[in-house]
């Protein structure tokens, strides 16, 4: 009886926290743009009864008499709704309003600074989300490192000290790699990547190959544009991603075809779970390694374009004016050390990475005052992809997680590409799946992944679901290997010892 | 300081509201199919906890202590307030929910009776929506009449009695109108109605005429297409209307004019009154007098065809092709007995009208057996308009209302045009405003609906409203003269006595 009314109460939350995700993704695919100040209000409105209910009195009571909960399904419902609410309770209402408060202040101050390349603008509301962050710490309790508290909020489990080895490892194993490429110089006419190409063509081909490659469809789920492409959905039958056209018509295609892996691995998570904490994904690393692996494993590979050129060629011979699958395959493949994260390719984007991540916890230990950072951030941009900022705007500037609060995310963009790769070849031991991937169908690994990631949700955590999924734990291995194989075939390098 | 808190508990119920509002457009707009189970039991959370946190006691002892309301803004508040609390208390939970049950059963068995044109399908469920009406009445309480409780949740303060004597002078003096007119034969080509119009071009097209004629602009208001037109709203700033593309265009075009007359309703509310109960049209009759003005007295009005015709012309050629203004004008003023209400012209309308009050008053009564319904309906529609349904689909079926158990609801409709041209008369006075209405500027009249009108919003009953803005109560004169002077003139009818 008490679960009963403990699942329906998880119910209600859940539909709150759904009525709030319609009413952003709204705000940012079709709103009038004169109802954001209401928006605003009505979003958190929507956040605050849901924190309320779901941290309220009587959740606590319920939690209480439900014990391990009775059967896989509840325990697990019972276990996952245990952890949030408790991280949920530690932080009390005051520390949650301040921190919101300081947020909007400094999310509005990062726009401005950002505008005018304007560092010191910025600074103070940097000095307060880092004083924030080391409260917040605090408050959610650790055990080695102020950070793990942080981390965990995205990453279950992970610390920043497991976080190190293996970043450590991917850096002294890839930059040489990536020094090589460099020298090498370019190994296709990247031209093409900005060859005319309609923008309703461009939506409708990363759609249709959503859904003909990666199973997404329109039955229970659409696409839309908005500014910043993301994921979100309001039940596993409802999934919305969102994608931007440009000149560079990558971003629209990669970018499609990265949420779509986002969008199968929520639409994958078992139904007895629905409208309860557990149907949600494991991770941000978990859910990151299926974007990654859609958009980069599988879609920049050479099998996918061997089977999507002719399709492409239907509905942009301009793009494919004179081209083969391999001189596409190349040019969406090109390696070039640039300023901007989200504009990196494979083996850059973990440097982007790793230099956030040091900073952020220099930062956060003190070790690094907030106004010496831009300093510190051109020194590593220097040291490892050997470019300077012309401006703070290109350089420490250009991320939104800062101003947001959000230390300790960055990580999980890099565990996610290790991880991708790590699921991939332990897929690939089928011959099935590695038969279907030689030839772009991808049937056979969806119902791998649907089986081994997503039915789970969050009922096991990330280490877990890595472990039974892969029989090892997180490592750097697969990805190197995969990044040398790959590219080293790509700009013909020779195989180094 | 308890006002503060009754504001911002209110702020919260119309931010619920709001929230399930949108996730009812966004099922009925753009999601995708398979997310229709879970919308349903998210919509019903969003609703349940709306009404939970209006109806609980602390909103009661907050209004106890608000008195009257210190100034005019928070004496509505409290007004408004306190007589929709009222009506929302007298309704016990078992009640609402067994009527929440019993609606959902008959709208689906109604939906299958439709189909099959099968009333016996549908009857026990429209004898159990007359029994929970019957026990609402009793629950809601009421002086003269159960059908005034119905009535007075979407009309607030009218009664059965006062509309019957105006629905029978409007019956009388329109029936020998509309017998002339028959015998008068056709006025126009009708079969440009149904000429070739691209359908994104009819939405295009009465989207930029709903805001250069009325006022309704892309930075606070959106056109979307649904199976069923609707007009709804989360704030002043953010309205949403739909429209449906048919063969018959005008039913784009005239739908989207009618829906912009809802929508600049709502607009034009005071913002002082931004999320509360005041804050929405005064009735359902007041808010059907402004999408009726806008959608017939001002769209299907000769000025209006002789300064939109050329635009007509730019974007349907085929249309327009050997036509010219009076041609249309007379083509979309086409009056012809039919069977289906919302296919209706501006004369038999009503009568659709008239015979379902006078049968939904007689079942209530238990003066009529719903299985004598079919036959009473039949007898009716060949009493008004000299027709009889070839099946009960076509008849009696056709309407969504009364299987949703909205008794009480459709004398609005009426109501409504009565009062459009009475309001109309009255904006007349002046005489820029009539200028104005003479070359198709409404800028005036706008200015005069949202001063005498809109800006009000619930603060004023519908009785208030119609004796500040019009110097009397509701009548059918004007309306009745305007359908003499108007259909007697395209139809080349002598003036009678």
């Amino acid at each position: 009886m008490g679960m009963e009314e403990l699942k329906r109460r998880l119910g209600q939350v859940s539909d709150l926290y759904a009525a709030a995700g319609l009413m952003s993704w709204d705000q940012e695919t079709q709103m009038p743009g004169e109802a954001a100040r209401v928006r605003g209000l009505q979003m958190a409105t929507l956040a605050g009864l849901a924190h309320e209910l779901f941290t309220d009195a009587r959740t606590a009571e319920l939690l209480a008499a439900a014990g391990e909960g009775q059967g896989e399904t509840d325990a697990a419902i019972v276990r996952v709704t245990r952890r949030e609410h408790d991280k949920a309770t530690r932080l009390p209402t005051a520390f949650v309003e301040e921190a919101t408060r300081a947020r909007n202040e400094a999310h509005h101050a990062w726009l401005e600074a950002r505008k005018r390349s304007d560092f010191a603008t910025f600074a103070p509301h940097l000095e307060k989300m880092m004083d924030l962050a080391r409260r917040e710490a605090d408050l959610l309790g650790y055990e080695e490192h102020p950070y793990d508290a942080l981390l965990d909020q995205y990453e279950p489990g992970m610390r920043a000290a497991q976080v190190q080895p293996v970043f450590a490892d991917l850096r002294d194993r890839t930059l040489p790699l990536l020094r090589r490429i460099v020298a090498a110089g370019d190994a296709a006419d990247y031209s093409v990547l900005t060859r005319p190409f309609a923008p309703e063509a461009q939506k409708a081909f990363a759609w249709r190959v959503a859904g003909e490659a990666f199973g997404l469809r329109s039955t229970f789920a659409r696409q839309d544009e908005s500014a910043h492409p993301f994921q979100t959905n309001f039940s596993r039958s409802d999934l919305r991603i969102t994608t931007r056209v440009e000149d560079y018509w990558p971003a629209c295609l990669f970018g499609t075809w990265h949420e779509t892996g986002h969008a199968m691995y929520e639409r994958g998570v078992a139904p007895h779970w629905e409208r309860t904490p557990v149907s949600r994904g494991a991770s941000l690393g978990v859910h990151e390694s299926q974007s990654r692996m859609f958009e980069n494993l599988l879609a920049r590979s050479r099998p996918f374009w061997e089977r999507y050129f002719p399709q492409l060629a239907e509905v942009a011979s301009e793009v494919t004016a004179g081209l083969d699958p391999e001189a596409l395959y190349r040019a969406v493949n090109r390696v070039h050390p640039s300023l901007i994260r989200v504009e990196a390719d494979e083996i850059t984007y973990n440097f982007h990475i790793m230099l956030r991540f040091e900073l952020e916890l220099a930062l956060l230990e003190g070790r690094l005052k907030v106004q010496d950072l831009p300093e510190a951030w051109n020194a590593k941009m220097q040291e490892y992809l050997g470019l300077t900022p012309p401006d703070d705007a290109q350089g420490v500037l250009q991320d939104i997680h800062w101003s947001s609060g959000l230390i300790g995310y960055f990580p999980t963009y890099t565990l996610g590409n290790l991880l991708s790769v790590q699921l991939l070849e332990a897929a690939k031991q089928d011959p099935s799946i590695a038969a279907g991937i030689k030839q772009a169908d991808y049937a056979p690994l969806l119902a791998w992944l649907a089986q081994n990631v997503h039915q789970y949700g969050r009922s096991l955590t990330p280490t877990q679901l890595t472990q039974q999924a892969t029989g090892q734990g997180l490592t750097a291995d697969p990805y190197i290997a995969y990044l040398h194989q790959k590219y080293g075939e790509i700009y013909g390098l020779e195989a180094e010892g």
